[in-house]
């Protein structure tokens, strides 16, 4: 099967329904919004490194797409469309299959299309580029903390990390099955995004750590912070699996996907309902304050001594 | 070295200029032009496949860039910016200096800036991400195509693809510095694509053969063609080393980068003034008909009984 034909049958869908023009020219065209910015990011998942031969095709189809999503909620953007850049070892058309179900199953559900790309032979590599829109000015950036501000957190924290370092000590039959979807089949807080372009003044998607991506907040936002432990979401089947490492756990675990925002103390009942209206727990968690440091302090307000390190790719 | 530390070294050169917001937040974000599309284009390296490990790094950086400028070239798209995904075995610091010197040369000839992507650890490969302005409605695409439009192509052809075989086969020696520049450093017809805008009616960059991309106009367009042998701009530095198999050569071999178009007969004195101003010979090599075939004919309008096979990336 060559290149066209390989495209033909497992990724060409017909004509692109939100854009000018999707597959088979030199390039695909996006029409923005009037008074609107396209918002992109791309992510490289790459064999034996973010994930294993042995992953099921559909989740790596999922996944691939999903921490692309990721960063365009942490955006405020509305996903409408993606490039895929897919190196293969070989044509295997059961793994095509279930890679396209997961990817298109994601995709169609977020109305994302698949526009364009690029397909050859060689060790098993994807690459998508993702676009949303947003209105012009209304990005969540990750510069906009400010003192004084909230600081926010979605859903439970901790899980999926958690779960992770389980399957490699091969313990990974003891996880839950809403756990181990949640790893394999994370969700990206797209709705969460959109509704908190008004309400939010920096937000950013923990795939560092929530250390890690706090740090790139108060980096860009040259602020402080000061984070609760006690009112930490943490997943409960780590605390109880692991009570007397799950704050750690949930400061440093990256590839959780939700979002970590901060907002004015004003939007708090605005936030509360909007958790509500999503069914969606949404955290508070600590508070921005002036300097540089990022402290975590305990329930009677005492700084925990050392911070575990965050996430990085290359070590 | 991590990855942040990495990034910040090599690929974050301080704040986007040309769009809202590049290096350093979840996504990046472009702002598109009144009545302006995006055109977006992505190309996969791959070592071993599409170079070999004792490439240049400054001709890779260069090279990695200049497929995804032809394509937008290809589209008559203005560049603006672009993202890089690259997994890297090691971090090599001289390799890195080189690959960004090449990469950021032409980037900045053509004003197109580094936006984000993404850095992982993993065998070498580099996939960019491409994005250029056009106007509503003025994208030269691969189906705009009538019966009755002269067939053209830009530069010289037949000349890169020779040279690549000349190599494998341990004569790269004999290669002209012209040449061998050519196929290490092509140049994107990035001027002449935006030109055509209003004088071309499809166009496709040469990246799968002359007669593999007329391919792809004729089944986009729903027309034929007719290729006229005698007319073909065939490199000399080929016609002078391999007389008996120029123009197979010149029909069918890839990675050529020039531009192949149709425009309507009307427009053919003001494509050979624009060909003059851009000091780019632009050649007339024949025509589109009425039918679904391509036809070759020599100078005395006979078709050649058999075309050679297009270039194609899994075999």
């Amino acid at each position: 099967m060559g290149e066209f034909e390989l495209i033909r049958r497992f990724f060409d869908r017909g004509p692109a329904r939100r854009s000018p023009l999707g597959i088979g020219d030199d390039c695909a065209l996006i029409a923005p919004r009037e008074h609107g910015q396209i918002a992109v990011t791309s992510d490289l998942l790459i064999e034996g490194r973010h994930f294993f031969a042995d992953v099921l095709p559909a989740d790596l189809g999922h996944k691939a797409l999903a921490v692309n999503l990721s960063d365009l909620a942490a955006m405020g953007a509305e996903p409408f469309g993606f490039l895929l850049s897919v190196s293969l070892p070989g044509i295997d058309e059961a793994w095509l299959e279930g890679f396209t179900a997961g990817l298109f199953a994601i995709a169609d559900r977020h109305r994302c299309e698949l526009l364009g790309g690029d397909t050859t032979a060689g060790p098993l590599s994807i690459n998508i580029t993702a676009f949303g829109h947003v209105p012009a000015g209304a990005a969540l950036r990750r510069d906009g903390a400010q003192p004084g501000d909230d600081l926010w957190v979605s859903g439970e924290i901790g899980g999926p990390s958690w779960a992770v370092g389980e399957r490699y000590a091969g313990r990974g039959g003891a996880i839950s099955a809403t756990l181990a979807a949640r790893l394999d089949r994370p969700e990206p807080r797209v709705a969460l995004g959109i509704e908190l372009r008004h309400l939010a003044s920096a937000a950013i998607d923990l795939s560092d750590g929530l250390l890690g991506d706090l740090g790139h907040i108060v980096d860009r936002s040259r602020v402080g912070a000061e984070v609760d432990e006690a009112a930490l979401p943490i997943a409960a089947e780590l605390v109880a699996a692991a009570p007397q490492r799950a704050i750690e756990q949930a400061l440093s675990g990256g590839d959780e996907y939700e979002l970590l925002f901060t907002a004015p103390p004003e939007n708090r009942s605005a936030i509360a309902a909007l958790g509500q209206r999503l069914e969606l727990p949404l955290a508070r968690i600590g508070r921005i304050r002036d300097g540089a440091s990022i402290v975590v302090q305990d329930a009677r307000g005492r700084p925990r001594a050392s911070l575990p390190r965050s996430h990085e790719h290359f070590g």
